[in-house]
């Protein structure tokens, strides 16, 4: 697997795009396109959360129920949640304008919108928009890059991977971008990813893979414990790169997923690491849990918890928190069995052994939390399994942009 | 129900006592005492946090097992958490020295720590504090205020509530003190709360309803999601008020039931509106759910949610964040009926309705969302039960103070 520059451009056959529609009422690009010159079999995750948004209800419908999609229309700025039926009518008359712009079925035309919840779409402006859109569309790394900038909301920094790998003698890319910083805490945030890939794949294993992928990557990150209204993942392959098809028994499969894990995960990362106000990419690892659910669920509520990321924010090695998060997770825990460790690009430190502080330095402690990522280890020794979360720390800036996102 | 002045010392044969043994380095206060002339009946409840305290570990025993107990040692600046033996030695070593000092059994003495989670108790110190308590323990209101003073670790305020009642022709007092700041969000946090009452009561009537009050009141705060390692509630009744023993089936039972339930769900909103770095106590009111359990569910995810927390400090009305919390909750909802209203002593207004928001104004919405309590009330329309949880705003401050407890 090579990792590559670009994002949901890098894979052959899909152009994208992104403007400013004018719906942040600012300078800031806030609509975006991308488009695959064939049709793409399509796969996707959403948010569990009962309150969901309009076009996670239309995209869920056309990724169960329609062959293929060709065209994703994505605006920043309103999230189009809690809309009610002119909700549902608008994600439709997107989809209409879309279809009319690209000579697409409109069963081939995915939506999304993240932004303020309980705000109409201004669809003069979004309309406005679809028809701009196809006349920057573009295949280039710049034209993917316009589309990551575009879907961005309180985002500090544009999220882009793509790798390649080889599947039966031919190249296949896989490339993605995703927005996100606040309001995350995916089950499967407003956090939005879309993947392009060229690979020749059945629908059914990329669902397969997706959902797999998903539930240990996306669904292990946190920002602030709220699970939003519009989280998506869509997969969109569209067979370009003429290797033979991957089903969900061929050799190629695990090659295939391994790539996907890499661009998806990766994804996740960005977003955590660019958490809202945050200042370092916090990872939790938990090694040798009974049982791969059980160490999800440790891993979780230590980068979920309030007072571990406040810690880590003020570079304080209050291993108490972590110890006590992992205590209320409700996963099995025997306490006086548990070592945690600290680790950065500054050295790697055994802080707890058996449940009790070991002899540490401090001044140590603080050098490793100081940089960026941060890692906590936390060795349970009750079998085998292992996960990974990733977070990020707590801040002033986080309760700042919080305290009037709206105004 | 009168309510009345006065905590832990307002019921007949019960003294107190804090002072500073130097604990936490500095001039505040870090011990108390609660003695009772006779024998009390005792029940408790405690954290389900697989990582619990020693005291926690002692005081269940002896809960469990004392047929009686007589006094309360508790010193604040260190839980005596995650101390392996050593902390479990510490606590029999201040029983032992109670007992010596105050000529109780050893098995009549409940202990309880709070403060840092890992380091080990000073015993020194926490020793010659036992020995000077007894000389300083006194009965009146302000030595029940030296008490609730010497349990606080960030709380800003002391915590006392207090009643009487007619049970039979006497009078009947509760009174109890409480302190918990961070770490909040009791499942049974290092909240530690103590009610002293002069009622006869049957142990079993008495740990019956502690149970089940607790689960609507102190199970029903957070100010951080974080359950704390020592949380713990104790109420020790020592039937000085000689009124005829209260049983489950006496008539007085839920004459004395609605007083304790008072005394708190008081003490609870003392906790949450004094969480870490909080400007007001929030106050979710959950209303026509279809199952009280759901009602809960409900309340208390809106209540912990970081993004309405933050939102309540910004004086934001976001209703999207509330109506959010409520889907990732778990339980059952229909988001297209739910009404949501936003109440303080500057008038109510309703926000949403249906699901959709109404046609209110932003500026009267600031105003209501600038005084202390702030009440967000949600009618889901699914049923008679209703719930109330209570929690605080998330504030510059919170980070601020987390970000360096310990230094």
């Amino acid at each position: 697997m090579e990792i590559i520059k670009g994002g949901v451009t890098a894979a052959k056959g899909f152009c994208a795009a992104g403007l400013n529609a004018g719906i942040k009422n600012n300078e800031k690009k806030d609509m975006a396109m991308v488009y695959s010159e064939k049709p793409c079999v399509t796969a996707g995750t959403f948010t569990t959360n009962k309150v969901f948004a309009a076009p996670v209800k239309w995209d869920k419908d056309i990724v169960a129920n329609s062959p293929f999609a060709q065209a994703v229309v994505v605006n920043s700025g309103v999230a189009n949640a809690c809309t009610g039926k002119e909700g549902d009518d608008a994600c439709a008359a997107e989809a209409k304008a879309v279809s009319e712009a690209l000579q697409v079925p409109e069963s081939a035309v995915l939506v999304a919108s993240t932004g303020v919840i309980g705000a109409q779409l201004p669809m003069d402006k979004i309309c406005a928009g679809i028809k701009e859109l196809p006349k920057k569309l573009g295949s280039s790394l710049e034209h993917g890059t316009l589309a990551a900038e575009a879907i961005m909301t309180t985002d500090t920094v544009d999220k882009q991977v793509a790798v390649q790998i080889e599947v039966g003698g031919k190249t296949v890319t896989v490339g993605g971008m995703c927005k996100g910083a606040g309001m995350i805490h995916p089950n499967m945030a407003t956090m939005l990813c879309f993947v392009t890939t060229d690979a020749c794949i059945k629908k059914d294993a990329l669902q397969k893979m997706t959902k797999a992928i998903v539930s240990d990557t996306f669904n292990m990150i946190s920002v602030d414990g709220d699970t939003s209204t519009n989280d998506t993942v869509l997969v969109l392959a569209n067979g370009m790169a003429e290797n033979d098809i991957i089903t969900e028994d061929s050799k190629d499969y695990q090659t295939f997923y391994d790539a996907l894990f890499y661009v998806l995960r990766e994804l996740s990362k960005k977003i955590a690491g660019d958490g809202e106000g945050c200042t370092c990419l916090f990872e939790v690892q938990v090694k040798n849990a009974a049982a791969k659910e059980q160490a999800k669920v440790l891993a979780k509520s230590i980068v979920t918890s309030s007072l571990t990321k406040a810690a880590i924010f003020g570079h304080d090695a209050n291993w108490g928190r972590i110890l006590c998060a992992m205590g209320y997770s409700g996963a099995d825990l025997e306490p006086e069995k548990v070592d945690i460790y600290f680790e950065s690009e500054a050295g790697k430190l055994k802080i707890v052994e058996n449940g009790k502080a070991t002899d540490y330095s401090e001044e140590k402690a603080t050098e490793i939390l100081s940089k960026n990522p941060v890692i906590a280890i936390a060795d349970v020794k009750m079998g085998n399994e292992e996960a990974t979360a990733w977070g990020c720390d707590l801040t002033f800036d986080y309760v700042k942009i919080n305290a009037d996102y709206r105004s």
